[in-house]
């Protein structure tokens, strides 16, 4: 496995894969490496010849006061993660590799940006979306995976992608969950004992949301004020937002119809969780988990 | 000379010739092709194998009360032109093919886009900066050839390809100009008689601003009147402005020194006029016209 620490040395090998007819499949992260990681990885390997990775703790999505400083670092065990599954090539820029200066030219994603996250976070998916245009430009994949567990991102990068005209196939691995339905993310490690049990309540929470509708329950609000007494339930009382929004354009809505986003973020102690399921009403009221895109 | 107007069908062409081995230069234009983008074509000629030349007219450029509607079309002439060129391929998009819905995904350069032209054009530059985006997205090209005569364009693209690592080589190629000095641009086709005769003062005006330069002075103020008492003289007396900044970053100097914008925009008639000088000053205080970068 190859690791490159600067953009001219990773272009030039992939450069070379390319011109030996090798397709490209890329997985952006941010280290911390866990099985969510893993099934994107997994997945790029289905998608692509060879599959690159990079790990970069992008400092422009974080906003003041957020957990850029003391964001996980496991890099050792993410390069031994990488290289059991076959990883061709890390990418571990530094900071000053990425960002020469302040940066000052921007990639906007309007509206999709504005519901969920978008709301406590400004100028947090301007700051992916335009890391993620910076990595797509330096290596040059056909195919990057993201993971369904950040929906919004999925979206806004996808719409920059079509509108932005990227030649990049964007494409999705599942939400991974720990056995009592936490879905993993890097920041589960922030949690002491008592906060990881309410966690698993997080999930428990979606559940119940979707448990209203597949009883028959259609009404927007009533299906999310299932979800917040699951919350208050479990213990969890400071939650950001529980939204249900259309599951293509992030939009809110009244009832539910089609494929449906049910999203959720909470602050467990000091650290904020997000997690959601996607889900498809068929016509004859069935309800099934579903996959973004 | 291939002509396309699909995004699908120009790639597929563009992926072979890349795969023989040939580099691609591309001018991008809005057509109502003159003796300017000939220099860029020719530039191209010489910097890649193959000439790639899109000609779309970009509305999400255009300002409220802009010229969008009127623009001058001059398609067979284009045509024409690029075949006598060996021109290798022009990309004629309709709208449609570009902007699939209202546009929601912006590249926006900050800073570079407030002075000049940014301050009476707002969105301007975000317009030209997210097309010209995404025609490097569709077009891929190794290198991309701009006219200095919109130099802050210049400027402000040569910057989104850094920062975005778009990997792009931006070139210029000169400003090119009637006997008389007039830089050649589309929108000079709008001009009566009378006012064609008036707007060859814009570039009289930016050489006595010049020559204030060569005379010693250094104060930007005092050239700035130069400029504007030889543009006053000519009857151009609807100047947007007159500016002198930095080359590189297009700041407003106090005095000059290495190398200066020197530029004006005018309005004649309703024509909107815009040219530039850039000027290097060496230490022996000689002044040469020079190239932005």
């Amino acid at each position: 496995m190859k690791t490159f620490d600067t953009i001219d040395e990773l272009r030039a090998w992939v450069g070379g894969e390319k011109r030996r007819g090798l397709s490209v499949a890329f997985v952006p992260t941010m280290g911390a490496l866990h099985g969510g990681h893993r099934a994107c990885i997994e997945k790029a390997a289905e998608l692509g010849d060879v599959v690159v990775v990079s790990i970069f703790v992008n400092p422009t999505q974080f906003g003041p006061g957020e957990d850029l400083d003391k964001y996980p670092a496991t890099l050792d065990k993410d390069l031994e993660l990488c290289r059991n599954l076959g990883v061709a090539a890390v990418f571990v820029p530094e900071t000053r590799e990425m960002y020469t200066t302040n940066q000052n030219v921007w990639v906007e994603v309007e509206g999709l940006t504005s519901p969920l996250c978008g709301r406590s976070r400004p100028g947090h998916f301007r700051g992916v979306a335009t890391v993620v245009a910076k990595l797509f430009n330096i290596v040059a994949p056909d195919t990057a995976v993201f993971g369904q567990k950040d929906a919004q991102q999925a979206v806004v990068i996808n719409e920059m992608v079509t509108r932005l005209n990227l030649p990049v196939r964007v494409a999705l691995a599942p939400t991974i969950r720990e056995p009592d339905g936490l879905a993993l993310s890097s920041r589960n490690g922030y949690l002491g004992d008592a906060d990881r049990q309410r966690a698993a309540s997080i999930y428990q929470a979606l559940l119940a949301g979707r448990d209203a509708i597949s009883r028959g329950d259609r009404t927007a609000k009533t299906i999310i004020e299932a979800v917040q007494t699951r919350l208050a339930t479990g213990g969890i009382d400071d939650v950001e937002y529980v939204e249900l929004v259309t599951a293509d354009t992030l939009e809110p809505i009244d009832r539910v119809e089609g494929r449906v986003l049910l999203g959720v973020a909470v602050r467990i102690g000091t650290t904020r969780l997000i997690d959601n399921v996607v889900l498809t009403v068929a016509a004859d009221g069935g309800v099934t988990e579903a996959m973004l895109f």
